[in-house]
């Protein structure tokens, strides 16, 4: 099992390592330390060996930093986080603040003198981030200073080891490209941008360009390390040896020079000196390897990762991949909602209980289907009534709640596969629901409707798109606080850049891209709605009488969405064919996976619609 | 009447003119000049005295540019005018050039030689625009030159005037606000942003503040002129002093101080010499001001123009008349309609004869409300068939069209009344129209109901609003190459920014901004649709049963849209009942203004749909 339920626990020992931080700042000379929620390769995930912010200061979310200066501390959240930070944190030793309304760098302008010394990791802020800090330490004399040690590892005594897991080969047959033929492809991209190399410094994007997998952080099958593209020779990978078999090594060495992480600051070195022109994306690139290249006199060009784009586009393996998974995995999941509609009512599950049944429905798919379950996506979502208002909420031993009639469940989940990676939400009715969970209920599957039926030109931003699936909402005095849908990687990131639906999506969904369609409505202190499925870009077609080709897209999660929440009145024709089109292709595709009770419940939940 | 139907001449001898201005460049030891089709105040509309780019190359559009060089000249129009300025400039003399897809600074980089000196007129261009020509210049080794005398003026014998206008007050009652106040609220902006001083270059955003009208450009009544607003002082008004009455200048001479425009640059050099800093649009203001200021060592603080937003946010008086000129000009709109009903048909009208009846019932109009009709709001758009696919098309008597039956004639017009600004289109079936025509029709209507039934969060961009107007026609292969709404002012400029709903529209809708509804559909060679109201934002405000505030749309325009062009099996129950109820409203509001044959029309126009 893949997720950890544990409380957040209050157990450490807080005062006295802050005490031994200000000593060792002391020491050294600096009169504050920045120290963020992240690693050395700005994942979403990080090891438990860079946890350094929880080590510090006992919060444990997923997002946060803090500030350490000589006579006080912050420690800075989001919304999600604002009261398990007064849990886990005593407010004596950091103030708790807010991560986004008054982020870590206007907070400590405030508190500036000049000729502070502050310091910070190179290696743990990316470029942007630092010239934020020294924009502010500029204006007030202060100096923000690279460190080449990290203060808290010099005494952190029991600090975890770096993982070192084994990279896994993606094959051809389940990559749909080589990697020479990638490696090709980026070469001809840096020559358009008139660059002589690339750092990738975004693990999934090297995990994708050298068709390799990994386990170094959960949830994203990543292979922490970097590399460096460049235009007229083999690219280097610099990940530590012992990650490799010698099969492994063999086969890479094929395509790139494989050396040790340490090698990349002299590389780095190298090609400054020899005045090359680097790209480097200054939003996830540590400043440590930015620095590094300028010092060296080299060229620093700005811009985004040159990987992103072209592993969002996925090819017509990947795709065919991933429509195999979410075969197997909606067969899980409707093996899931079977059992959970016999016993979901009956007062005895709770939302771990149920979260560990899905994960072991999973399990069993993945093993019938002789493809394995090999993670979660991301730590399941398992909210009955008030708790499935709360748009993040992770269960905990001492939040899990049991489900009761009369209240919804929301549950929220995925899977890694080797050839896909699933995100699907559904919201159950356990027992009867109101009308007011129904109308709610109808009006995010109009939208959801909206969005999965939609055709648009070229172009269209995920912003503009964003709108259809919430004017049923709006129209009825509603909406909900998160995006509609974000890109999801093949078994790589559920969260996957450039492309997102949402009001900030300012970029085109493009042919091929994987998406999700999850909009939602929460109503605090009562129930959570969210109906989510994948959804793919089809390319620009023809429509029967229209003039213009339009892209699309094509819905690829499958299972049962639940009827009994369903308000028929409120859906036009069209909604209501959709839905019953939806239905119908779940039945046929998932019936021959299932049998039992589970092919009953499919059938009966997947009946036309009732007018 | 207001509109000149005169078809584009070919009369000018272009060729001497280019000779003439060559020469007055060898003269002064340039290579080349930049002529844009701009005026030193960067409006919509120019006046005859700034028409430079007709006069040199014969080219007569709305937009455009040209450069001319030792050996050769090119003319830049955009996709509206590729045949216009084909038939109105010889090739011989200037080459056309795309002025989107190859603007002028694109092109003269590929020209450009070391250590030519290519001149330009620093009133004519914006600093955004001066900065372009700089960067290509300097890559080039060239010189960008500004020059302190436009040197097409020398050669210009029979230049005439600039416009001398009367100034008008616009009286606080139709205003709203007084001048005091608006100064005292924008001085209040210029504390908060930090400056000691705005540059006011905009026209419009000088018509607002002082609450002045004018008439020295076609179309949009304001006053050419410039002004200074100062935090801690008065206003200063920089006009020529024979556009004032006494009376009018002792009223402005309360709030603001009056001096001729060639003060305007001694004043900014003393504000530069003084050190102030000073908030200047890059966009929006000649590059002369601007650098004039930075000479003088002043501090150029970059950013919109203050006025902006709170113009473009109408106070309650300010929509009271707006409402009320809509009502004057829906009366004088029904009139035509119904004349065009009686008469569209005959085989006798054409779209000049068509358009000059409808500017003689708005007159009518505002002759019977005691409101003159003083301007039309833009060149009314006249298209009879395959014209009104052409979406900028301007009828002049060289393409004037006959109105046949079974055919669609499209008419966007407006007016100038002094308590408000009307905007306005309808597509009318002349005879029976096809089903196709039908099926389009609705599909827009579909897309304009949606908008203005649209509820919306605070926030919401028009782009993100825009995909509303689209979605019926995207959904059936169908799309419009264009906006689906601009800004609208009161008795000012009908193109109103800074908002639009539009693919580019990144600003949200606030209360009480007046924006146009006109989606549209176009099939070249056969006929247009569009379909335009103006609406106002309204303020955030709950909807039963929901559980947020949200904006909304009151549409203001009021005539009827044809009943004989509504595919009803199209609509939605919601759609039938909004355009039953608009249509209700029109009648309700327009018969007391009505009688005889626009009456009987009326009310047959306006009957409910038949399901």
């Amino acid at each position: 099992m893949f997720q950890n339920f544990d409380a957040p626990s209050r157990a450490h020992p807080i005062t006295e390592r802050l005490v031994a931080l200000r000593a060792q700042l002391g020491r050294t000379g600096l009169q504050g330390f920045v120290v963020p929620h992240a690693d050395e390769y700005q994942g979403e995930y990080i090891p438990a060996s860079a946890e350094r912010l929880a080590w510090l200061t006992g919060f444990t979310g997923s997002a946060g930093a803090a500030i350490v200066l000589t006579d006080e501390a912050a420690v800075f959240v989001d919304g999600r986080y604002t009261l398990q930070v007064r849990d886990q944190v005593d407010v004596a030793d950091f103030t708790p603040e807010d991560l986004i309304g008054h982020p870590p760098h206007q907070w400590l302008k405030a508190k500036l003198s000049a000729d502070d010394r502050i310091g910070y990791d190179p290696r743990l802020l990316t470029l942007a981030e630092v010239r934020r800090f020294e924009a502010v330490c500029q204006a007030a004399g202060a100096e923000f200073v690279a460190l080449s040690e990290n203060p808290i590892d010099a005494i952190w005594a029991d600090r975890p080891l770096p993982p070192l897991s084994q990279v896994m080969q993606q094959p051809d047959d389940l990559a749909g490209e080589t990697s020479v033929e990638k490696i090709r492809r980026m070469q001809a991209v840096l020559a358009e941008k008139g660059v002589d190399a690339a750092i990738l410094a975004q693990s999934d994007s090297i995990a994708w360009i050298f068709n390799i997998r990994g386990a170094d952080v959960p949830h994203n099958p990543v292979v922490l390390s970097y590399a460096l593209l460049r235009r007229d020779e083999r690219p280097t990978l610099y990940v530590d040896g012992r990650k490799l078999s010698n099969v492994l090594r063999d086969a890479l060495s094929e395509r790139a020079d494989i050396k040790e992480e340490r090698d990349f600051l002299v590389d780095l070195t190298k090609l400054g000196a020899d005045g090359r022109r680097v790209l480097v994306d200054p939003q996830t690139t540590p400043a440590l390897f930015a620095r590094t290249l300028t010092d060296a006199k080299g060229t620093l060009v700005e811009g985004g990762d040159p990987v992103v784009l072209p592993k969002a586009r996925k090819n017509a393996v990947e795709l065919e991949g991933t429509r195999r998974a979410h075969r197997r995995d909606g067969a899980a999941m409707t093996r899931f909602l079977a059992w959970l509609d016999a016993n979901g009512d009956q007062g005895t599950e709770t939302e771990i209980s149920v979260a560990r049944k899905l994960e072991q429905f999973r399990a069993e798919a993945g093993v019938a289907d002789d493809m394995p379950l090999l993670e979660i996506s991301f730590d399941t979502i398992s909210g009955a009534g008030p708790d499935g208002a709360i748009v993040h909420y992770r269960v905990n031993e001492s939040t899990d709640r049991k489900l009761e009639t009369g209240t919804l469940y929301l549950v929220d989940s995925g899977a890694q596969y080797r050839d896909g990676t699933t995100d699907i939400t559904r919201t159950i009715a356990i027992g009867q629901p109101t009308s007011e969970m129904r109308d709610r209920f109808t009006r995010v599957l109009k939208g959801h409707i909206a969005l999965a039926t939609a055709r648009f030109p070229k172009g269209t931003t995920g912003a503009q798109l964003d709108t259809l699936a919430r004017h049923a909402l709006w129209q009825a005095g509603l909406d909900f606080d998160h995006g509609t849908g974000h890109g999801v990687g093949v078994f790589l990131s559920v969260h996957e850049g450039p492309v997102r639906i949402s009001k900030a999506g300012h970029l085109p969904p493009e042919s091929g891209m994987i998406l999700s369609n999850e909009p939602g409505y929460y109503k605090t202190g009562a129930y959570g709605i969210r109906i989510e499925n994948l959804i793919v870009v089809t390319p620009p077609a023809p429509i029967e009488g229209g003039d213009r080709e339009m892209l699309g897209f094509e819905t690829i999660t499958l299972a049962p969405i639940d009827r009994n929440l369903i308000e028929v009145a409120l859906l036009t024709p069209t909604e209501k064919g959709w839905m019953d089109a939806y239905h119908a292709r779940v039945r046929e595709t998932l019936a021959p996976s299932l049998d039992g009770a589970a092919l009953r419940f499919l059938i009966d939940a997947t009946q036309p619609l009732e007018a």
